[in-house]
């Protein structure tokens, strides 16, 4: 039997946009059919948003996408002042971005694995799967601890996800980021807020419940949904041009296209979301919300019309074109950061 | 141009499980191929894991199930004493099944609206759409309001999304269920604990926005989402055997399998989830978890290899097939509900 | 290492539909939402297209059907003057339904050989994988020596497929069914013309290859593709109201489709196929054929809007329940068969 | 109502991938995961076999790809000797290459149009769409009577479709070649035999029907399916190794796979394909060949497991990628093409 070293011995390694240039190719797609041509208006549409000075960039993540090797595709939209907040699944910020950040990697993992055959084998060797990619378990395990120290340190209290985020940037901070590129990380620097709305579905539920555990009935700390909900919505408020960025669908996508609605039950008569792409291979005929098209989200009042773009394409194709469209393209280049983690800090302070 | 009642006449039907029989179909495709023959084994898997009586049923939801009519499905599944828990997206549990209880319906939506060509007309209208299913936005705004009317009733603190759900419940015995079949209302007299680990991300964030926003800094009260994560481990540790059913993907699916892994870390040596179907349309291929076989949840360790079985297609076409041979193969009638939420009431108690 | 044997054991069984009555189940699906609901409006329809004494009903067949036990079923719609011409890919007609009624059999593949592990394995023991359907490649062979045996007695000269599967099914007539239902036997008797328009493609090209090779310079027989059109569109000619009932995509979809223009290009002013069903799992997005809408192909005047419904199902799920609902609703039992094959029995004489 | 002029007024244009390089881009996906991996191993390996001077590549096209902008991907490939048969559907051939060689254009449809709702609109202007994608019905009529002129021009006799589109390649030196760059065209001067083995499934079915209908009993042409199989199965025996580039599925896919088989069937000991690569959004788990995995083929014995690939992914997307990558490697720059054409002229003559 191949032993762990066997297995986890490739890491994956993240493409870096600014490195290539998309720009020509992308274009020529812009007159060709299908998904070709979605991808090249998806990305004239997110040069035009980032040119809008306005607009608030919101960038949602759902699905592996860090462990897939876009964790400095997004590093870098921070970075540059591309994206003003995030809203992700736990996994791409604490299992995977956090997880990188405290020294540890993923790893590619051989095709035949995909079949499911290696599993039991991988399960005694304390190999987590992720499709075509592998996680040391163990190093996990640490992550978890990491995450059960940060719920200790914090006072007692209720906290929305991104002042949990944001504390960890901070412990990055403090005992340094062992990574080359962090989201966590860059956008603790940048002022980027980052909101995780089902924050105990992953490593962070792992180190919340050991703190609940122990704590019994002493005071705790407590992830409030509610206050995440609240924070973005403000965010909304305070700057109503906004523009929406959907890796994937799921929770993300839902949770950020509602923050319109939240304004006006707030009394806020906030405009729709002026910009919408979504990059999914998620199917519209199921009726879940990943599939849903952005004319739909236009029914309920969340999506304007004009600048929306489907791209059926998975992610690790279709994002490294589009964004890497927009890097090169500079549209970004007079944006300056909303900062939006600075007025949180007032807003959300108890 | 068509009023709101033009649109809104024909209301979704909830599909009746007691009333067919497809045992005879089910086992018509035991031998055939593809996905009659998962599908039959699914439903064989199910009833196997009914009549196993140590066994704690997790039901997860995910995507618009209730809106599309399986509400009377997973009702009677608690009614029968089918589930012990449920795991769901915020939309089935508060926007559609509590909606309901309050008496509003959805509507089925002609063919042609699904084009996306009406939405702006829909809008006008306040009509909300969910693919080829309607809503009226002001009926939903009720709902948004009772949502924030039971936030302002609890005592300030901390809760978790079943505390909450539980609350609903109540609600629902003191005003009356205004339909004669609901999940939250079932659920409240069976003691099956809901939990919906992004709380916020429905017409709950909606009540509960207002509610922290009226509050101002006055004491209010917090979803936490540890908390759910720490019940709903508290349940495997406390009954061992497991199964999950899984209607789609998305945080149920990750947040039900994760509990196997949290009890181990609070020293638990907890078994994996011995039984495990999921029904989805969604691809392996992205990598994403809702579509990740439960072959690599077993990498995991979430999730034993001997019972699991992936179905895909449509939910409404599988969920009626399925649940019909598990309840007239009657395999769930030694079961007693496991009564779960009367253990977490004390469990939780502050 | 397991044998043939211990591989081929459990036989694939063809569901009956004449043995469960699924028409409360369908009617419980007509208002819920997706695929339910499409899925009863195809079940509808197909009823009224049966009850449109009128209508020639063409049933077209992409994807690995009859091995995956959807043979009686069609064998069925025959016998009970259900359809009128099948237009089909090779495979089904010939390497499954025609090898079956040579006295062999599909069986039944274990789950674990869809990973592909396998395929080396069952190379050597020369046996064939459809995903989870088996196989013995000898009996195949012996398949393809049929049908050169076939092509050797007829006389040299130009065949449209048509002719060649009818002949097929005068050698079962001649030698014995030896399977209890059969779709080419069973069109023979009810003079239902099948057409496979890339005949080749499939066991009957390895006899034709064969033929054609131990001929030499002889005179042979050869499978004309125009004649089948040419036949095809004289069904058309000769009963302008027509109905589609496909089941995936492929070329029998666009050749079924695409007589109504070739009957306009003979001058005949042919109605637009009246109804049309498909049930498919090909997704819109890429712009194949196999997955473009039915309204898609009103623009180019093959099929009328009033009567169309694509339902998104994987087949072995879907045709059991809209084909057993026309069944049992008996909407065909006014019917008469056409019998087309007669009319061209005379056209194509030569 | 809009004008066709209005409808038709920006063309699609083909992508050139001799203008832009994606080798580094390519590159930089081959640690990452899902799809990005998929893709640069399917580069890499189509660069590997087109270093292996000995090998036969066989280009397989299904879907719309030539009117979404895919053709001069095609022809230069072979134009630059990377490609020496071609399998594909008709349309691919007929309706899309040889019509934009008889100097007619295909269009960009506005995305609204994919709804559906403009299509009895497009119909009374006699246009047709392909999805998002528009053609001049009256083009392709034209398009259809060369198809007659052709088959009128023809000698009586049994042609295999190699051999007529040879004879379209010809029309196209005789009349003039109307567009700058042409698949029909670029085989024919290179010798580079295409098969479309359901060749009247296509404009070449109504020129097909038309010269049957206007001929009556005089003497006629014939397609001959099985001529087609014969021919490209002469091909493998007479270059064993061989690979195939697969463009989605259908009828190419297996055909070109099946070769292997069809020697063997001639006393051949052929060995599999060597090299395999398919490109396509079809789905494995519902058992169509289409989706079937290159694994399952090799329990068929047609294609080795060394060197496949599957990238799932739509056409316009992957294609510019995969090629382009090839042409940069410039991997091909050794390769003389096989010219088959030569070969079978001798083979075929009868």
């Amino acid at each position: 039997m191949p032993t762990k070293a066997d297995y986890l011995k490739d890491p994956i390694e993240h493409i870096d946009i600014t490195k290539f240039n998309p720009v020509p190719l992308v274009n020529s797609m812009k007159n060709m059919a299908f998904t070709a041509r979605d991808l090249a208006r998806a990305a004239d549409i997110t040069d035009r948003m980032l040119r809008d000075e306005e607009c608030g960039v919101i960038l949602c993540l759902a699905g592996s996408l860090i462990s897939a090797g876009l964790k400095k595709v997004f590093a870098d939209a921070i970075k540059y002042k591309m994206v003003d907040a995030i809203v992700s699944t736990g996994a791409n910020i604490v299992d995977q971005d956090f997880f990188e950040a405290l020294g540890f990697k993923h790893y590619v993992g051989e095709e035949k694995l995909r079949s499911g055959m290696f599993d039991a084998e991988l399960r005694e060797l304390e190999i987590d799967r992720i499709y075509d990619t592998l996680i040391d378990e163990e190093q996990l395990r640490v992550c978890d601890d990491v995450m059960h120290e940060i719920s200790d340190h914090l006072d007692s209290g209720v906290y929305s996800s991104r002042e949990f985020i944001r504390a960890m940037g901070q412990y990055l901070e403090t005992k340094g980021c062992k990574t080359d590129s962090s989201i966590v990380y860059e956008a603790y620097k940048n002022e980027v807020p980052i909101f995780c709305p089902a924050f105990s579905d992953c490593s962070a539920g792992f180190g919340l419940v050991a703190h609940l555990h122990a704590r019994g009935d002493a005071p705790k700390i407590a992830i409030d949904s509610g206050k995440d909900f609240y924070e973005l919505t403000r965010c909304k408020m305070a700057n109503p041009t906004t523009g929406l960025f959907m890796v994937g669908g799921g929770v993300p996508k839902n949770f950020a296209q509602d923050i319109v609605v939240a304004a006006d039950v707030l009394g806020h008569d906030a405009p729709m979301h002026k910009y919408a792409i979504q990059i999914t291979v998620a199917d519209v005929r199921d009726g879940a919300l990943s599939g849903s098209t952005l004319k739909e989200a236009s029914s309920w009042g969340k999506v304007d019309l004009a600048y929306e773009q489907m791209v059926f394409s998975e992610a690790t194709l279709a994002v490294p074109l589009i964004m890497g469209y927009a890097f090169h393209q500079g549209g970004w280049k007079n944006r300056k950061g909303k900062r939006w983690a600075e007025m949180l800090e007032g807003v959300t302070a108890e």
